[in-house]
Parts: C-alpha cells; sequence; structure tokens
C-alpha cells in the first residue's frame, strides 16, 4: 500500500457503545434525579442515613461463586486482579451491605440503617428494556429481629410509590413469609430438598403459567406450548390442594389472611412463627396507619433469590397503561426484598438479622413516564441564548451573557460556527426561552432584540385565529442594551406564568 | 474430618473491601453531595446539560490500547465479552463523551454541551489517598472551534470554586496553548519526535524538579538523589533559555504574558495562532469580568495526557493548610482539561472541535474539608428515636413515629433489641436530637417524655458554671401524649436556634 493512503487505513474505531448498555440524554437523567430526590426524602424521612460502596467486591464476598473457576463470568461480569484474587462488579447493592456490616460490625450503630442507590451490572443478554447495567435504590436494616423493621419496609415503599404521584389504588405492596411456605411444605411432608426444590420452582412460575399451571407441576408434570414435558413434583391431590390453598390465600383482608394461614400451618412450629409475624406486621401497620389498600398479605409472594428467610416483600403496580404503540402495559413488580438474616453469618459465623428492599429505579421510571407523561419529564428547560452574529464582537456578547448568569438567569453564548438562521434553530434545539439578538444594527443603536422562542412558538401555531392577541404580544422586541437582564426576566416571568 | 464439624470448614469469605477501594458513609456521602449540587448549579447557569454513560466502554473506544493483546489491563479494568469484545470500564469521561458525540453526531444539537458527573476506574497501584475508583465532575462543548469555549471553562471552574467558598486569591486558575510550546521549539529546531518527547519529559517535571532540574534534563542530563541517572536533550544553552524562559513567561498580568509569547514564538506560524488564541481568551476573560487573581496565563501548565492540541486549562488551590498531624498540605490541582479537537475524529475521519474540563471531585472535598472544617461536611443530622422500651407497645411507638414523621419531621423506631441504656446510646451515636421515651408510668399518665440530647449534650459539659440556666431549660420534659409532634417541634425549632 502507498504511503498516500497511510492515513485512510489507520485503525479506526467504531463508535458504539457496548450491547446492552445505555447513553442517558438529558431527560433521562433529569426525570431520574426528580424520582431518586423524592424517594430519597422519604428514605430520610425514616431515618435511614446514606451509604455507598464501590462498584467492585472480590468475588467470594459477592457469593455468587467461588473463586475457583477459570473464568467465573456467569451472570456477573469479573475480572482477576494483579494479585489474583478474583473482582466481580456488584450484581445487587445487598451483598456489599452485608460485607461492610460484617466488615465494620463493631464500629457500626445497631441497628445499622442506611440507604445506597447506585447502577448494578448482570452479565446476561440483554433485550428490549433488558439492559446490563441497572439501577437500584435500597434500603436497608442490620441487626434488627424486630418485625417492626420488615412492618416499615412495606410502609416506607408505600410512602415513596405515594410521595411519587402513584395514587392509592395504582400501586400494591405484597407481604409474604417464607416461614409459613416452608411450614406448609412440613405438614404435607415434603421434607426431601429435592422435592421442596420442585416446588419452590412451580411456584414461582404462577405468575406466568397461573394456579392450573401449578396445579400440573405440583402433580404429574406439564406439557408447554412447544411440546417440551417438565416432570411434576407427583404430589397426592390432597397435598396439591393444601399448596394452591396456600398460594390462593392472599386477600385484602389481613387478619383474614393471617387466619387462614395460621389454619394451613397446622402444627408446624415455624409455620405458626411465621403466620406470628405476619400477625405483628399486620398490626404495626393498622398503628402507622396503612391501610389494606396499601399493603396487603398475599402467600403467592415467593420471589427468586434464595436468600430470604423470613418476609418477603414486593412492590407492584397495577394500574394499566398503553405503550406509544397502543399495547396495553402491565408494570407489575418495580421493588422488592425481604429478610435476609444469613446474609452477613456468611462472613462472621454468629446469626446478624437484617431485612431489606431496592426499588427497580427503572422500571418505576418508565412507568411513571407512561402514567404521568410530561410531568414524570419535562423536557429539560433550555438557557437563554446569546447569539453570536458578529464574530468580532465575541467581548460584546459575552459581557451579556455573564451579565444574565450573574442575576440568575441560565444563559449561554453561541460557540458553534453557523450562521443566523442555524443558531436560532440551535436555540430551539436546546429548547431556549429566549434568543438574544445584536447585530450591526442593534450595536448602532444601543440595543439588544429579544426573541420570545416559547410565544414565538405558539403564535406560528395560532396564527390564523388569533392575529389580534398576536399584534399586542410581539415575540420579538428590541430594548435598549442596559435594560437586557429586566427585559429577559420580564419574558421569563410571563412565560412562566402561561406555562 | 468428622461431620460434626463440617459446619465449622464450610468456606466463610474474609468480609473484606477490595484493594484500593472506599466504602463511603454518610459523612462522605453528604458532604459529596453538597459538593455536587454546588458545582451543577454553576454548570447550568452555563447552559450545560446532564449526559450519563454507562460504565463500560468497548476497550477500542477507549482508545487507550487496541484489542489485540491478550489481557490488555494495563492502566485499565477490563474484560472480554461473550462475543469475544474487550470491554473496558471507563478511565475518564472525556474518551466515552468522545464515542457518543462520534455515534450520535447527526442527531445532537450543534455544539453539543453536557456535563457529567461520575466514578471513573484505573487499574493501577493504589496507595494513600490513591484510589482505583474516584469520582469525575465534567463539562465539555462539543463542536466549538471557537476560543469563546475554552474561555467559558476558565470562567466555570473560577464560577464553581468560588460557589464552594474558595475564596478569590485562595485559587487559580491557569492556562497555556499547546500550540505555542510546539511553535517554541519550532524555532529551536526541536523537530523529530524523539527529542520532542524527552524536551516534553522534562517539562512536565518542572513541578518535582524545578526549573534547575528542567535545565538539565534539557541539556547534559541529571542524577537523581538515588544516584540514577536520566540523559538529557542534550540542547544547546541558547536553546535551552529559550525553552526556560517560556515556561517562567507566567505573569498576573495576562496582556504581559502574551508580549512575552509573542516574542518567543518568533517566526512560528503555529506557535503564534496558539497566542492569537491566548489573546483572545484574555479579551473574553476581561468582558466577563474575570481578572487576574482569578485566571492566569501559564506556560509552564503541560498536563501529561498528549492528546491537547490547543488551550490546556488547570485549575489549583493555592493556601496551604495543615493536616491532622499538623503537617503543611498543599494541594494543588483539582481540575483540569483542554481542547481535544482530534478525539472525535478517531472515529469519524472527520474534524470535530472539542473542549472540556474535568473537576477531580476526590481531592477537591479533601481539601474543602480541610479548609472549612465542618462546615465542608456537618456531621449528618440523625432522626428523632422513638424507643422501644415495652415490647408488647409496639403498635403505639409505631404510631408516635409515624406522627412525626407526617408532621414532616425525621423520625425513627428503635429497632434493635437491646435495654433502655443502650438505646439512648443508639440515639446518640445516630446524632438524634431527641429521644421520645416512654415507659409504663408514661402510658399509665397518658405522656410522653422527650429526653432533648443536644442540650443534654451541652449541660454534662457546662454542668459546673451553668447550674441556675440548667434549672430553668431540663434536657427532659414529660408532656401529654398529644402534644407529641408540638413539643418535639419546639425542641428541634431551639435546637436550630442554638445552632
Amino acid at each position: 500500500m502507498s504511503k498516500d493512503t497511510a492515513k485512510d487505513t489507520e485503525f479506526r474505531p467504531k463508535a458504539r457503545k457496548p450491547r446492552g448498555l445505555r447513553d442517558q440524554f438529558a431527560g433521562d437523567v433529569l426525570a431520574r434525579r426528580h424520582a431518586l430526590d423524592v424517594i430519597r426524602g422519604v428514605y430520610e424521612s425514616y431515618g435511614f442515613e446514606p451509604l455507598e460502596t464501590s462498584a467492585f467486591e472480590y468475588a467470594d464476598a459477592l457469593g455468587k461463586f467461588l473463586p475457583d473457576a477459570d473464568r467465573p463470568n456467569a451472570g456477573v461480569f469479573a475480572l482477576q486482579d494483579d494479585d489474583e484474587q478474583w473482582l466481580a462488579l456488584r450484581y445487587d447493592l445487598t451483598a456489599p451491605l452485608a460485607r461492610l456490616a460484617a466488615e465494620h460490625f463493631d464500629a457500626l450503630p445497631k441497628p445499622f440503617r442506611r440507604y445506597q442507590f447506585g447502577p448494578v451490572w448482570r452479565n446476561e443478554k440483554p433485550g428490549p428494556g433488558r439492559f446490563r447495567e441497572f439501577f437500584q435504590f435500597d434500603v436497608d436494616t442490620v441487626g434488627a429481629a424486630s418485625m417492626a423493621a420488615d412492618a416499615e419496609l412495606c410502609m416506607v415503599l408505600a410512602d415513596a410509590l405515594e410521595a411519587l404521584g402513584i395514587a392509592r389504588g395504582h400501586y400494591r405492596v405484597r407481604v409474604n413469609n417464607r416461614k409459613i411456605l416452608t411450614g406448609v411444605l412440613e405438614t404435607i411432608g415434603a421434607d426431601d430438598a429435592h422435592t421442596r426444590l420442585i416446588i419452590l420452582r412451580a411456584i414461582d412460575k404462577l405468575d406466568r403459567l397461573g394456579m392450573e399451571g401449578v396445579r400440573l407441576l405440583l402433580g404429574p408434570g406439564r406439557e408447554d406450548e412447544s411440546g417440551d414435558f417438565t416432570k411434576g413434583a407427583n404430589l397426592a391431590p390432597e397435598r396439591i390442594a393444601r399448596v394452591t390453598g396456600f398460594l390462593a390465600a392472599g386477600d385484602a383482608d389481613r387478619a383474614k389472611v393471617c387466619a387462614t394461614l395460621r389454619a394451613l400451618a397446622g402444627a408446624s412450629a415455624i409455620g405458626l412463627e411465621g403466620v406470628a409475624e405476619l400477625e405483628e406486621i399486620d398490626a404495626l401497620l393498622n398503628a402507622g396507619g396503612f391501610g389494606p389498600d396499601q399493603v396487603v398479605f398475599d402467600p403467592s409472594v415467593v420471589r427468586g433469590l434464595d436468600y430470604y428467610t423470613g418476609p418477603v416483600i414486593e412492590a407492584e403496580l397495577t394500574f394499566e397503561v398503553h405503550d406509544e404503540t397502543g399495547r396495553k402495559v402491565q408494570f407489575g413488580s418495580v421493588a422488592g426484598g425481604g429478610r435476609y438474616d444469613d446474609l452477613v453469618q456468611r462472613f462472621r459465623g454468629v446469626l446478624v438479622p437484617a431485612t431489606g428492599v431496592s426499588i427497580g429505579v427503572d422500571r418505576l421510571l418508565a412507568a411513571l413516564r407512561l402514567l404521568q407523561g410530561d410531568k414524570a419529564a419535562p423536557a429539560p428547560k433550555g438557557p437563554v441564548v446569546v447569539l453570536m452574529l458578529d464574530k468580532t464582537r465575541g467581548a460584546d456578547y459575552q459581557a451579556m451573557v455573564m451579565e444574565l448568569r450573574r442575576a440568575g438567569v441560565r444563559a449561554e453564548l453561541y460557540l458553534g460556527g453557523s450562521g443566523m438562521r442555524a443558531q436560532v434553530k440551535y436555540a430551539d434545539k436546546r429548547n431556549a426561552p429566549v434568543a438574544v439578538i445584536a447585530g450591526g444594527d442593534e450595536f448602532a443603536a444601543g440595543e439588544v432584540t429579544l426573541k420570545d422562542l416559547v410565544l414565538g412558538d405558539q403564535l406560528s401555531k395560532d396564527i390564523k385565529d388569533n392575529a389580534a392577541w398576536r399584534e399586542d404580544q410581539p415575540a420579538q422586541q428590541s430594548v435598549p442594551r442596559a435594560n437586557l437582564v429586566a427585559a429577559v426576566r420580564d419574558i421569563l416571568a410571563r412565560e412562566h406564568h402561561r406555562g
């Protein structure tokens, strides 16, 4: 190849973001910031304080796998450090908290109550709306065995969702207790781990397969649409009925659920303990003023992760919305968690009771956008844009823009190289409320021209039926240079009024 | 090994965070949040809008290395994706911006003005105060060749530092232009890349070695304290003088610096272009009202990264403080950046001018803490703590705490299992302003006892010389249960007054 083409054959990487990851532009960032502020306010009102851990943990501390495999990348992003130890990006905010609580146990207040927001990473197959980096906002209490800690999690979730503008009746916090299921399994004699696993897997599919599908999986097995057959647990019919009766016991009347569950738990000590815990949570919810239109007891809540040891909690959105294509969308679960008394024990060997919930921020934001439209994610208001029409007058434009800023008005100087039309277009694209225009005429007259871009936009829509009004409030006016700040403020106040 | 000890021999990971990474507790998080809010306010006042990219980029897009090495981990955290492509955690926020600008070029407003805050990761040897995850807060304009964009970066840095409470005179924004150095090297005939590299490396050591050390490295070479000898550039004395004259040309009088540099650039076209750019920046700074006590021109500013193509900018703190051990600490650079017209071109093959600066948030926060003490990082105010003295009264305590929250008072229920003394201690540790106490006596009398923990703390200090005052304002009082909220509010208002 000749030297002339060397430049063309230089390595030129393709500009593309990695699979399953996102860029978030101003609208997304601002909507999320607003939601985070609201949720944080609620978390703080309950007395939780902030904590941040780093993106990495030692892989063994995450507990997803032991560091002996060659590339322990299944499900997480892992890499080997210089000293041969495996690091992994956190896949949730609970495992790092357990590590931290174990590491700093003696120095922490007990109970330790923290909230943490941040990205988590999962090395899974990305899909539409399924990203490999997403955001969680967790709240946990470590070192509290009391059911008051779990009851509080239900309350804080309800309060957070309502503070975000989700009306009562549009969400539901559903609570269950792992101990009761264990108890029910005891009463039907499902003692061996293998049978229990098959039953749990069947129950976990309730959402997708419905009660009839679960019934088949508890019994002889089930053939899916593709013809694949899944072997069942082969339980006898009366045992199946006991399990499905348990799953169907959910009700808005929390006391009634407790009574049903007490009957189903029979003589199982662990089952009765679980029921007593739910009863305690019910009493605390009542005392806190949280009714059945906010928090319900629902034994069909299982939650996939197997580290839960007691109450499990899930917050779901119950309203239906239509997406851009007109399709009905149901959002389902936007937060979940529960009690995990064993997690800190992994490190310390002593039991440290803990409980917490995690809000899935991305899914919640998607729901808010469909529910509240522009109210959830208002288009970011742009700055006032001072056009740069005469390059030799840079200092004059600079003085204008700085005057506006010093007066508390967001303002920017147009920094590109284009002509006037493109500059006004730029101001529009930035959602600027006002463009400040000064060319030769204005400088000669000691004036500036202000273009009200919001009004201009409105006028060009209203142009036919509102000609008179248009005469009164022209979208463009010239004012003495000395009045720049006052006149811009007037326009902003007028727009604020109209908006 | 016997089965009895199986439990003890289970794998038990050590609870420890990875080397060179941090946990940030409430005080750190709150101090950072405050600083970020202030900086963001300034960035927004200049018309920048938020952007967030993900933690990962394709390694080739980061431009630090090509994806052909076996484990391209030098300096960054990299791992291979399922499809064999190399991913790397971002090591700054500029490279992802260049990738994004190239990827979305047509859709973006031009110029594109964004700010981004976030962690970046460097796989380097950690040390005291040197972490492998740290935080940057960047502001950039992509698609603007105008020096107004660079001038603005100087202004936004000065405004941000002052908004954080760093007085004029306690910081300095230093500006240089790469083109002038190139011009000076031209005038001394240092045309070959190798000589230029040796000269640049020598200049980069000015901070550490002083002018005499640089002079040696430009000449015959230099022996360091350990006896190691570094070969020099072997320049003739008059050429060395030209370079050191350039380095020493910095001055508070920006116009004077420009004049000196114009003389040093001689007939070099690129050098003169650089001087003209500085002159333009000077005029804009003057128009914006930024004096020599805020922004100076200083040719000794080099900045390590070699991608800069024009103005380079560095903000440094100039005050001296003493750390906890009484040692003098000078903070030096807390922000830096400059023009990098080539970065987007790497992807697109067309020139897209761009310029930006990055604030090193961690170092800035460390400086603020030493400069402002508690004002920079106030101990987080804790919630009102409702003690749980009688476990059978959980619902009553729950009602109290929720009443306080509903009235806008941060409040938490004590959730641990300890006795009264430990509960009060806990409230103290949480920095709670008030403890709400209700035991058998209080319930019988329909009262609650409120303990003013701030006053209590003060009284136990003042106890000798202020006994009378103590009588008037006891740290503990009983009030009717119905007055709980009002009485707590009174105490908080009193504390706010005193504080």
